[in-house]
């Protein structure tokens, strides 16, 4: 072990741009259509919801986007995160390849969504908005955009898919200690969440009614817009520090990737960490191998259709192109509820669909076990969602050892699982299950798809 | 905001050695008192429940002791930590003070603890044992070892507190995902457990007791040990990486401490960051003001004496003299579990007793409601007993802003509140109580002090 454990940047190294992928592509991916009309949206379509400076880095093609100075101040806090060269791990597998994690689980919130929650609080207080509604699903994006509205001075008011809300209360616990309001959804606060319990007053919710319900909370209030998660292009585009500081961190190291490898639920850590890489596989030849890694019980990427579709389940928002499974499909009951959205950001669907990247979908028992390797190795416990990360990273490592090679292996551990404990407590009872899809399970919500789809 | 936020280190840096406050104290603190003899214990009267080279350092008068490699390489997981220019809450104080804090919450145990964790299950692996026994309160010190022991190959079993237990099952969870077993203490696996079980088959539990249960078992049970969290002057040395990286960092800032501040239980996070400063007042003259602070419901430094007593409810161990509240002191209901023991450390007690520093006492409600100014603008939320340690860096900055100073204050961050956020919400809902007791609180409980205590 004589190789250095942790790579560290100084705050000066913070990169001062975001990466923006659509400036290396060869064309933009299909836009959002306005469902009225059958048209492009364009900026005003958006205005109600989203800050403008968001809407321009949506449909941006500069490969570069300034971070604003007070964003990069935000950054400071936890940033830059730590790159970690996983020795512990390696040995545990006996493996050839090295292996490398972006620690993305240190920062307040506990996972990487600040790195987009303090810029869309930014933006948002820059043009005047004095309040934000969100959904959320475990909860890491509500903690996280309560985290910023409290540091750039925003009420925050988050809606949390109500299975969620009742069997992981410290979620909600935090978001309310950061200052946030916080309600399961489906909510009677709602026409929306009305009409859903009113139709099933156990409705569980999802990530598409949430998303629904906040949308309407800020259509309705003055003053009041709507952030959101993942999903977005400039979401995806905020998380791009991840990737970029991890390149500098692995010239440290002198090392480059042979694989970088995210989970994915909408995208976005996944995205912030591989974009800046697959740029320099499109601009400069690279050849790193870029793996998407969802959940078997949420399989958007590999089991459903590229395809324009509702990204709501009110259809309030424009139709987007993307990998779904339908805007009304039922996800099981499952622990990584960041991975839990019926479709796929635009973004890395286009990619996925054009063979830029790969997925793969791993199912959530073999991942939290997987989890528990990297822990007892590792120490830090990882989120659900990104155990996806780690099952995959040490599967490659794996397939080094057979295949004799000593690869370098880069994944993101997007956050820490100590706030979803009952996963692992669950894993350890026996009481999880995999869930095997057939194609007819996602057949009636395929049929729900809106019709422009089939252009 | 042009000077650095966060100060940081290389691994290099880890320190090298461990700082020993006995090798600069003109006398050694009382020693520890056989209880059947009356005589001071030797080396061989504590062989059976601790590591030898942790009794050799628990009665060593070196200043500095080498930190083994595997230990530093154990380390090289979390550390260096970061040191932090607490800018954003001196910007809501509007203090002319400069604040800053040691965030040991990033270790995989979120907290301290794991410096000591890893030190002592080294040293027990080297020596044959296989298994530690230990008890926990609110749980830091149990997932800490549990990682350690994970990480060294040593099996543990840890006895926390019965209402810490059942009002706080995440830590348990995260224990068990370390792979430890958990029992809630008074348990009936031992003969001290069930004799309590048997006068009080309700009775809640407290440290006194969890000691005595992980004492008997380890005694009872072949190639077992135990394991302790705080109050030895081994266990303090080990957390000395603290205070010595604090050094280095705000040498980094062209920096010095004009008052140093901690929250104390038994007294390790403390000592581990203050020690180093103490050293260099009586050393080199300094004048850095040391700062204890207890919980005002369990206050053994403020409102206990200082004399012989027994460190554990079944007086299985030989007698420390410390500050203490009696063995059978009944600690209130509180959410800073760490800080619920009868006694202080014998080297804190020591030189609390001889003037080296000074000690306060806080009510849980302004120290949560500290922590909730300190979370709003430095983002990570302060466990409940590290929020003592905020209260007064707190005070002390609105101190110098009433005085017109620019001092330089340093509080160590012990640990997050992730695990608990129950504290918080009961804040928020008003159910928290400060507890004031009369002197008359504390009569039964300091009348079974042993006879010793007298001379």
């Amino acid at each position: 072990m004589a190789e250095s454990t942790k790579y560290l940047l100084n705050e000066d190294q913070i990169p001062k741009n975001w990466y923006n992928i659509a400036g290396d592509l060869p064309a933009p991916p299909p836009p959002p259509i306005n469902q009225a009309t059958g048209q492009p949206v364009g900026p005003d379509d958006l205005a109600p919801l989203f800050a403008m400076e968001m809407i321009m880095q949506e449909m941006s093609a500069e490969r570069e986007i300034p971070i604003p100075e007070p964003v990069r101040e935000a950054y400071k806090i936890w940033r830059p995160t730590p790159l970690v060269r996983a020795h512990r791990l390696e040995k545990v597998l006996d493996t050839p390849a090295k292996i490398y994690y972006k620690n993305e689980s240190v920062s307040p919130a506990g996972s990487h969504k600040p790195n987009t929650a303090v810029a869309q609080a930014h933006y948002f207080k820059e043009e005047g908005t004095t309040k934000l509604t969100t959904e959320t699903g475990a909860g890491q994006w509500g903690t996280a955009l309560a985290f910023a509205g409290k540091l750039f001075g925003l009420e925050v008011e988050a809606y949390q898919v109500r299975v969620s809300f009742e069997t992981k209360p410290y979620r909600r616990m935090f978001m309310e200690a950061y200052g946030a309001t916080c309600y399961p959804s489906p909510s009677r606060r709602t026409n929306h969440g009305r009409a859903l319990l009113d139709a099933d007053p156990d409705d569980p919710g999802n990530l598409a009614t949430a998303v629904a319900e906040a949308i309407e909370m800020a259509m309705s209030t003055p003053g009041t817009k709507y952030a959101l998660g993942s999903l977005l292009n400039c979401v995806c585009i905020h998380q791009t520090v991840v990737g970029q500081e991890s390149m500098l961190q692995l010239e440290m190291a002198d090392d480059y990737p042979d694989v970088v490898i995210g989970c994915v639920g909408g995208g976005s850590n996944w995205a912030g960490m591989v974009y800046p890489f697959l740029g320099e596989n499109i601009r400069n030849g690279k050849n790193t191998r870029i793996v998407a890694v969802e959940s078997a019980t949420c399989p958007s990427l590999t089991r459903g259709v590229y395809a324009y579709d509702y990204p709501d389940s009110a259809h309030f928002v424009p139709l987007i192109k993307m990998h779904t499974l339908g805007s009304s499909f039922k996800t099981p009951k499952m622990h990584a509820g960041g991975l839990r959205y019926h479709g796929m950001g635009p973004m890395c669907s286009y990619l996925y669909d054009h063979g830029y990247v790969e997925a793969q979908a791993r199912q959530q028992v073999e991942c939290l076990e997987a989890a528990l390797v990297f822990a007892h190795a590792e120490g830090t416990l990882p989120a659900p969602e990104s155990s996806h990360a780690v099952k995959v990273a040490i599967e490659e490592a794996l397939r080094c050892k057979e295949e004799g090679k000593s690869e370098t292996i880069l994944f993101n551990l997007s956050g820490h699982g100590y706030l979803d404990l009952t996963a692992y407590q669950d894993l350890a009872a026996g009481v999880l299950e995999d869930v095997h899809f057939s194609d007819e399970d996602f057949a009636a919500t395929m049929a729900d798809l809106p019709q422009v789809a089939a252009e």
